[in-house]
């Protein structure tokens, strides 16, 4: 580890998107102050996506309006949009950091976008010139690098051909997202590495899930390849509705945990990342899958 | 990974020990029964300890008339002793191959055996030949190897050192044992670097719990470090009740997953120890930490 490693929570959209209970904005408000009081780097604050379809999702706006000028280069606020109808109401809502991605499964793109890959990722390149037009920062990710939960195996060229677009386009923050929790240790450094031949300047993001016991063992293999930002969810909650199997995500505070027992990252406060995977879990009434937030205060 | 990976399953020890609710020994024996059809290596029927401190291992000699004679090269049937009165209870009992150990924690080791460090070794290392003149295999193991949840870390020399007087006195089939789940995969990459090269011509297993969520990864860097046996328990159930946390283990149906995705060990059944993690998880009726065997079968 030799670059500072950057945190994204991705739980306030990755995490709560498949949850059929509705969280009161009030309380996403304050789960999102808490997160933002832990230090982490970016906090995705939701989503820009058909209400009726996510309807978990469907505030994002009144959030946004709470967190208005919050964004700064310390702790960028982010949110994830899918299409142009999105975007806008991103833009109009004041976020100046999106997500955005292209699954390199034929099947899973068009189940999420309904377009195939090359369209997608035609369509998502101009959204991203609008976002930067409009003074947005965008990260621009190859979802379901890594395998899918149709078709099973992606090929790497498939990953890396996405990447080059997105390079020839001229964005260099690029994450590859393990969507459906496919990924293996040795996948990983093997694609990331094959990645950066083909961008050896950009900035590398990763997203792993953990449906098969994997996404942390695959975040550190991301570590040793020299992948600098991670997303993860508080708790570990989450999972993907467009994937055959919901994993849940790489959980933040066990990420920082470790982070924390390598030398890095002491400025995070894991204590208020265990304080909303916590209330979270009180919440929803179930045992989120995180470890660090279930020991006692005294052990950890 | 170079070497065949050899899996050894101690969830009906070190997964069982810790739960309230006794399981009747029919049931331990159709486990056991369905963990040797997974055709694992070697397969821990249970402890020789103290019934009243471990009563989940009071019937540990009934278990084992039923497999009388079945342990084979092919799949060893194995128990833990900690004492020379649990070693004669296992010898009459026929076991064939012994798993002991030392802690490295002076406190961890005061806790579980009453002695320090020192004299845990002396007398284990003296139990260690007594197994070995009945003709039994021992596997050596030093326990806290990586952090203690009493004295937090551990030097690696005191492993080491550890290390030295199993090989001083003959022994190569020597494991390390993150007994907390304090390990983090740099310092296992390190450690088993450190001990091979104290014993070149070693055998090297390995014991993960995942406290912080780190079994799996650790399991990883152990298969990247050369370590050839991975411990770990169906279901990913268990804990040490000797420790300040008790962490379940790594589960094995998942860590055979990612073999079996390496190109490894197809010839492991994994339908058969998700069947185990199944079954236990409707008898004390709660979810298991393990993924692999909650996912429907129609998309494992």
């Amino acid at each position: 580890m030799t670059s500072r490693i950057l945190v994204h929570d991705v739980g306030m959209r990755d995490g709560l998107q498949v949850e059929r209970t509705i969280v009161p904005t009030e309380r996403k408000i304050a789960w999102i102050e808490r997160l933002l009081a832990s230090r982490v780097d970016a906090v995705q604050v939701g989503s820009f996506v058909n209400p009726r379809i996510v309807p978990q999702m469907a505030d994002t706006e009144a959030v946004c309006r709470h967190f208005a000028g919050r964004s700064s280069p310390r702790t960028r606020l982010t949110a994830l949009v899918l299409n142009e109808k999105g975007l806008e109401r991103g833009l109009a809502a004041g976020i100046d950091a999106f997500c955005m991605g292209v699954s390199a499964s034929e099947t899973h793109s068009r189940k999420n976008t309904g377009m195939g890959t090359e369209e997608a990722a035609t369509r998502i390149i101009a959204m991203a010139r609008t976002a930067v037009e409009a003074r947005a920062s965008v990260q621009l990710s190859v979802q379901s690098a890594f395998g899918c939960g149709y078709e099973g195996a992606i090929p790497a060229t498939r990953v890396i051909a996405l990447i080059q677009r997105f390079v020839d386009a001229g964005f260099d923050t690029l994450s590859l997202a393990d969507t459906a929790g496919h990924a293996m240790p040795p996948q990983v450094r093997a694609l990331f590495d094959a990645v950066r031949g083909a961008a050896p300047d950009a900035t590398w993001a990763c997203h792993f899930h953990d449906t098969y016991g994997l996404a942390m063992a695959n975040a550190c293999a991301a570590l040793e390849a020299g992948v600098q930002s991670f997303e993860a969810a508080f708790g570990g909650l989450g999972g993907c509705p467009f994937t055959a199997v919901a994993g849940t995500n790489l959980c933040t505070e066990d990420f920082v945990h470790l982070l924390q027992h390598g030398g890095q990252r002491a400025d995070i406060d894991v204590t208020a990342l265990n304080d909303v995977a916590c209330t979270a879990e009180a919440f929803f009434g179930r045992p989120l899958p995180g470890k660090l937030h279930a020991i006692p205060a005294v052990e950890a």
